[in-house]
């Protein structure tokens, strides 16, 4: 175990479900798992200091391998002592491989066995990312977990497409592995592909479970598909993947999907939305999400949520974020912003008291009434 | 000098100039002179956490009526509690009167002898700006030092006009002063006028010097009149004011224009450059003003400034700093405002000490020669 950057430490099982209390531990300290990781995309979460993200309670966030590796470039952030140093996040870092942004950019992206070749979104420059050349990004970038360079396929797809892509992006993890020089400094985490499938996110679990990495992803999923569809995905994957080693479950960090995902077993979520909305002027609350364009909150001189602690909650009133946000201050992203990442955090450490009490349905089903979920 | 709202004490006077240290004395603390007074124009410092202005040493901000009149309302702040609760800030605040924006707002308003009538830059709304109104207005607001409604005439404009508008600013004043109900709580200043005329500057002083008011500004500089023209004016300006209260030199604020003030006597400065250069990558060194967009930063893994101790400086690189700029996050703003406001905080804390050792001009000439300013 001790030659490994990640393990994994099972702390409970909650008796009724799925959900699971553990810990990841990282170079760069332990993760107290169910975790939400903040994204901060370009080497920051949005109108964030880290301190503040750390003070609330994150332990690990995420940036992003194609916007870093395109600007400022991975070299300069190799060149700067690394991307915690550059960045000034002394927690553990989560890179994604590149593989989702080249995938999204459509038209301006070709796959081959290779790798793929696509064009900047910035300024049209081309580019090709291989799995070797995502390792190479991430261990310049010195995150504590990389991942695996995947194709996430689209949905709908046919299944010879799907299962093309899947057998492609296993024969992609084995080049990754191949290329990464240090798991003892930085994890690699395999990714799970097969679409809708059932045979084939069978026989991509079992492919890549069988490269012994040190943790693994569900991808492929929230691309498009009812909530349903996903849940059922979902309700096979996860027991596919080894239990002794952590379950991200890729860009989903809505309270709905992450308590679903908890619930059968997985243990990570990230998602961008907590600080996209903040800075459209909505916030997460534990009564639903409000808009604070809404003119109703005008004179409304109470906290975002009378139940919250955070910063913004303590010192302003929903009448001072609308001002700021109407008047087009920074000053209502970076509250809403707080506010929406502490949201998120909170809600995760209530999930893992909830789990080590054996109450995880209890907790969750008193979550969705007060948030107005229905299940 | 109990029942006033703001008091001035002269701590020490520079032996071989008229730069005082000093303490204005205000309901919401004391304010150490000279001061330079970081803007929050929409009931914001923009890009910054209050903690984090207070956190710097700053003792007063300005905010301003005009903007908060047209949004959120000052019946709205009010409501909330004064303007201090609102923003959350709980040292002393500064309003100017409306004055200066309504009158660059050019077509959009008229000048009459009741006061200025005026669309709003917002949504083209009809409103008038009266003295009454303007301390109506402040005194909703809450502020610690209220400005008197004056007009800031144009640059150049001939001795008639300047005459005619001087005299009006005077009664203006009279009216703002009658018009005042609580000087134990808010403090009126009122505004000398007179353009570059010394006649004019004269009998404005004397004017406004016979009101007995809790302290005095000088306005109508830096209106676009050469800096010489500017200086001259301020050499006879300064001892026409009070010895025994604090005088405001207002919108000046860059550092030799804060210099030339200092030296002849004044007490007080505000101006937004610095927090607006920063949301356009400059950043305020002690070897003048570098701009961050500069490609030669591109890898200077160095602070913005060696000398500087603020928390940009402590934990980022001109790289970082570059990156965040060019990849529009947020962050880039919030890291160069709080380091250009600290750079002139601790200029003015610096610039303090020296009156107090006699040195000032030493310093001056320190400052200006690391700075790259020429006499």
């Amino acid at each position: 175990m001790s030659n490994l950057a990640v393990t994994y430490e099972l702390l409970h099982r909650d008796k009724k479900t799925g959900a699971r209390r553990g810990v990841v531990h990282t170079p760069h300290g332990d993760i107290q798992t169910p975790v939400f990781m903040p994204v901060g995309t370009q080497a920051a979460v949005k109108a964030m200091r880290p301190e503040q993200v750390r003070d609330m309670g994150a332990e690990i966030i995420l940036s992003n391998t194609y916007h870093l590796y395109l600007r400022p470039g991975h070299e300069l952030i190799r060149e700067a002592g690394g991307l915690h140093k550059f960045m000034n996040w002394n927690r553990a870092i989560l890179t994604d491989s590149g593989g989702f942004q080249v995938f999204s950019l459509g038209k301006l992206r070709k796959i081959t066995e290779e790798g793929v070749r696509f064009q900047s979104h910035i300024d049209g420059s081309r580019h090709i990312l291989t799995p070797e050349k995502a390792i190479e990004i991430q261990e310049a970038l010195g995150s504590d977990i990389m991942m695996a360079f995947d194709e996430c396929a689209p949905y709908p797809a046919d299944h010879s497409y799907i299962e093309d892509s899947m057998l492609r992006t296993c024969r992609w993890l084995k080049r990754c592995q191949d290329a990464q020089t240090s798991p003892e400094k930085q994890a690699l985490f395999g990714i799970m592909q097969g679409g809708m499938y059932e045979d084939l996110r069978r026989e991509s679990a079992a492919r890549i479970v069988d490269m012994d990495l040190q943790g693994y992803s569900i991808g492929g999923l929230s691309v498009g598909e009812p909530k349903a569809k996903m849940l059922e995905v979902l309700d096979y994957c996860v027991d596919l993947l080894p239990v002794e080693k952590p379950r991200y479950l890729m860009g989903v960090g809505t309270p709905d999907y992450i308590f679903e995902g908890v619930e059968r077993g997985l243990d990570m979520f990230d998602c961008v939305e907590p600080t996209r909305i903040a800075r459209h002027g909505v916030a997460m609350t534990s009564h639903g999400r409000i808009n604070l364009k809404n003119a109703k909150f005008a004179r409304d001189f109470t906290p975002l949520d009378e139940e919250c602690d955070c910063y913004a909650c303590r010192h302003y009133t929903k009448a001072y974020i609308r001002h700021t946000l109407k008047a087009g201050e920074l000053m209502s992203a970076m509250l809403l912003s707080e506010h929406n990442l502490h949201f998120l955090i909170h809600m995760m450490q209530e999930m893992r008291k909830a789990i080590e009490e054996d109450r995880f349905l209890e907790y969750k089903q008193e979550f969705y009434e007060k948030y107005g979920i229905n299940d």
